[in-house]
């Protein structure tokens, strides 16, 4: 049985209270909830993490290489500064789906650029927990296409 | 009933023949069938067009205004170099979802830049075919919450 | 008797529906009918052609030779994207007015190059309606002077 | 009555000795003339000022806000260096019109970028003396439009 | 009987009467009619094409695959900003020859890019209507080392 | 009674060995108790966090919301490269005070970039000591001024 | 007895009446009168001059040489676009304090960048009123530690 | 007794499994074994530590102040992004030595550049294993020339 | 009787040995003997230099002067670095045309920067030995034109 | 008799006092007294001016045009500000030589572009009062060679 | 028995009288012999080139191809500004390491950028004469493992 | 007796021949003659080398240390591209004057910047054979200042 793993990035455990303008409400449980839903109904399993440092994060992509099948990431503002994330999903052969809540094309010019999305097989942004729940369903078919 | 516009951008109506190593072996016409398909189950009805033409994408685009709840766009090399057909997605009212079969973040340099991305809701590359169905999905939902 | 030729580019047939915070309420015909009238104050002919086709306009402009005595021209998107229509307007021997409703240097970084405005007489920019209203005087004075 | 004020930046005062090939062989006087004729004929009351020195030209500006209806600036030289004229015409609530004898965008590549522009209402450039008259014209009905 | 496509950009109908000091006199006819003799003397078949429209070359291209050996294009203001017209030469597997009348590398800044070069076979320019000459004998021996 | 949290950002802690030419050689335990002075004699409550790990100073101002008035933050190293201290600060409603001993503008080219100033309320720099000083006097006012 | 100049850039004689929403209600008048009281208290002598004139604040800074401990100035614009200030404060041997009402990296790109701060001692910007006298304060404290 | 610290920045604990195609199949245990060895052979001791977080290798070369005489470290991802790293590098009075299993200068183009390379002693890149073998040699010259 | 010069740059001695994935398996000799029956063909001497040295590149051009008609030159990597030999081009009065084996436009960054182009008459590249074919074509060509 | 205009641009009146290291210890006096003797034993006038304000400078250029000769200018800080200063040399016919008492291409990138150069005949820098000396010679002989 | 060639580039004869401050005060001949006794006792020839001039260093490596195993390369000046140098590497077969006396990427920014690193197997740099003697091993090392 | 040596960079043989609207018409062989005549008058030996080859010009720079006490160069097209004389320039121990026959600043964007200006004692450009005359005067002053 197939298993994802979910990846949230810095700062996603202020979700619902951080910049309501630009992230929405929602928090990162009910994302949570809301994954998990959609996996049981595509009968995978799944897992979360969080984490606010980049070591934790290139940890849990290092290991995944054995357990999991794909990983959905949103790496937040580690998307833009981190080649040691990008270096850990380029060392490991899972295919990896970028996701980013909001649309980084429309915000400050320095978030336009992604360190993570030449290594992704793709990249989904501006559509809220959509773009997690869209991203799954993206993980799953890149599963299924193996 | 609501009525989703998806509009095709420069040479891919050549695909199938064009570059099979970046763009696969789908045709659009099975890229519009699984989209039929998908639009079918969700009740809501789909129209399609193609051109090379910018001009065109930009009529197009804004006669979509009165007819059209949401639009997904291919605008494939538009994408780089027209700032007509963003100001005619920024000129109307409706949402726009932006898809690439290919990952464009691991091409060209010059590919990595999109002028659409700004005034789309969101983006969604790099899953082939699915990128258009994970983008019709998108436009449902963007369709819903409005 | 002069002939003024007034382009319009691509997406203002939108006017008075597109972004009225920047555009204002004004509808091409309202422009048109004004510069109509103050064609006729001044004795001159005066004709009108839009279109959305980077192709159309260069067409236009390369037939103008023939015809007219001067062109203005709101290239809109085209501004900054159309060497084609640059090399129109340096390929003919008649005096070119560029005009633009809004402030183009006071809105996103690449509105702010023009690739028109080398190869124009001189550019208005800023006044709404009366951008149209100013060039077309200009392009008077420019006749006279000739 | 409504009052204009004229601003002349840096080598103005040199205009008919100064490049003729660029800058037509008109003086400074005869601009003023042109421009005091078209004021009167259209009822308003206006004013000059001409400097060299950017400090001065500031101080015309900082104390043009209660006793002028608009102002109509040729920066000269100052358009691409000074932030202070920039502040200024920034600070007061009057609006401004930019207006350049030549063609800037047809000159060296450090003329093309305006500091002014952006704050300024519009721009006016390359046709000579008619761009001041233009660049009255513009300021005259952006004071009705008030 | 091998069969070759010559496609002529925009504005270049206009020849003989844009900038001769650039272009010199020969006319678009006077240019096909020694590509026809040449073309004959080499027994091989030839058909023009001209546009101003980026969609139309990029149509012509994509028809192309089918029914020639070779292309020889000169893609005038389309080099510099159309990605469509590379993505349409890139998408066939017909060798094409890029050729210009001027020395593109001679004039200004924006013109030393071209955007197809890169999937073009080889590039001749500066030669006026010989380099469109020399490009047919570049085509024809691309054909002959197939 | 109001509570000011000071963050020290990474290599801090060898203050007074490091490079005293540059940072002098004042501990961060002596900065520290004159920061406890003058908080004292302002009558509210200081607490101190000192770390290496960019992902703990993220955590530390994620939960700094409910339990502090005004942040006061020397991001050293981090100051030019994390974005996750950035959507940190930016994310939740607290003052921030951004300070450093050097004068970043004096040093090298790297260090002259803030990613955190543009989402603090203020910057101090190159006072040494006094940095730290003053920069907890502007959390004071601040806080007066809310 | 300690003196300290204080030395305020173009447009600042404004303040109160510029842009509110950026620089606040505060007068000049009230910035020297709070200075004054602060200089009082810490028993030093304090002079103000404000100039729109760059050449003045040149002239001011080189003459300060013989009579002045320290320097406290907000270059305002000329902060972004002034060598000779710069020259000026690195020609004499005498602690300057740079100071700005607002958060100059929270505006316009252009702001972003000081000709002044890698020759002053330390920059203070963002505080409003409190900048100039926090920037008091740390001058009394270079006067102290020299 | 000399004592040689070696650093393995993040994922190199995916040695042997991580692209063969660029950093062969050698395990970090293997490296550190032949390091051991040939330390032994010079009569040094070494000590070794990996980690992910780039807090904890700050933290690392911040402690190795007072208990060895050199540092050789591979930065990894951390050379392009690093400024705290080479602060630390920086700050501490022990020669380091920085090496690489690839050339970095024939991969992507923002591995060309290295925040570390200017605070350490020297570069050894592109020779897999043999950049630590000969890094802990130049370690060893550079204690023996202290 | 007209003389063309052929000169050779560096590393083309190499040619054969040299990346045959790039430059073919041809020799230099090879070229040079097509070269030679191509012109007696067309009834024109010939003479053939190749040298890695700039300097003597330099030199050749410079005496061609007063005994050549024209100069077909592959400067090779002197193309991207040598003012010298633009300088010796454009001092002397002969048409020059540059040829590239490869197509330079399809190779690293920095091979898409001639020096040479813009005192060149033209430039053909990308088409093998035909490259140096269809040069001497284009010189024959220019030579008959004078 | 010929009569050269000598102008000292800002801070130059502090020279002496102003950092000996870079600009030695001679004073604008003793300047002024040598080249008054290299004046007299030319048989030529010579007149002095010293300004730290641009506009001050502007104005003197624009005034010499009927009574100098030549002019000798040191711009100082405002040789890479000042496009006032440029335009007015630009707008006289008299040859004017650029000097600089330091070689400003061994300072500070930011002082290694002059705005003046292009407009001057020439340039002289970086040998200390002899840059003036030579900087007068160099106008003799381009009064001489008129 | 395996043979190395070890090339100067310019200016190294200068060694031991160039800036001891940053090459140190060994001679280009002790560099040599401590090279040659190295090379002894490993039982491989060693064989060695200095020049000033790029076309003969491109002319030893060409010649290199049948006599050498392993190049060992100090390029000097030309490491910045060759691309002949590099074509020349890149054209043989055999291994070749880049090394340099100074630490590069701690020296002026032209000399932070290699032309040769891309296609030399490895580079050392920063350790004076031990980088030669490292990278002698490093090419042993290489041909070791062919 | 002092002992001068003059470089003249590659092309200057031609001078006379080459482009005179730019380099005039005086020959190399009158240069030297004036400059002899400066020499005798000033009790000076001078000695001439003219070479087309950067490696000659770096090994005649080498060499002078030990018999000349100035330099005079005019590097020409090296100016802009070789390192080579740079360092050797830097290497030795004598003052080195710049100077080129025309204004470079006038003249290409890539001639505005000399790589050689940063490491000279001073430049002179743009005076024609008076460059080298001012030149010599100014290498004499040096001479005496020493």
């Amino acid at each position: 049985m197939a298993k994802i793993l979910v990846i949230h990035g810095p700062n996603l455990d202020l979700l619902g209270r951080r910049q309501p303008e630009i992230y929405g409400k929602v928090t990162l449980q009910k994302i949570n909830n809301q994954l998990k839903d959609l996996a049981k109904r595509n009968h995978i399993e799944i897992e979360f993490m969080h984490s606010n440092h980049e070591g934790e994060i290139v940890e849990a992509i290092g290991k995944a290489k054995d357990s999991f099948s794909a990983i959905v990431i949103n790496p937040a503002a580690y998307t833009h500064t981190s080649v040691a994330i990008r270096d850990a999903i380029d060392a490991i052969d899972i295919p990896t789906v970028e996701v980013h809540l909001s649309n980084i094309y429309a915000r400050e010019e320095f978030r336009h650029t992604s360190l993570i999305a030449a290594v992704a097989k793709g990249q989904i942004c501006g559509f809220g927990i959509n773009s997690y729940l869209l991203g799954l369903e993206a993980a799953l078919r890149l599963i299924e296409n193996k």
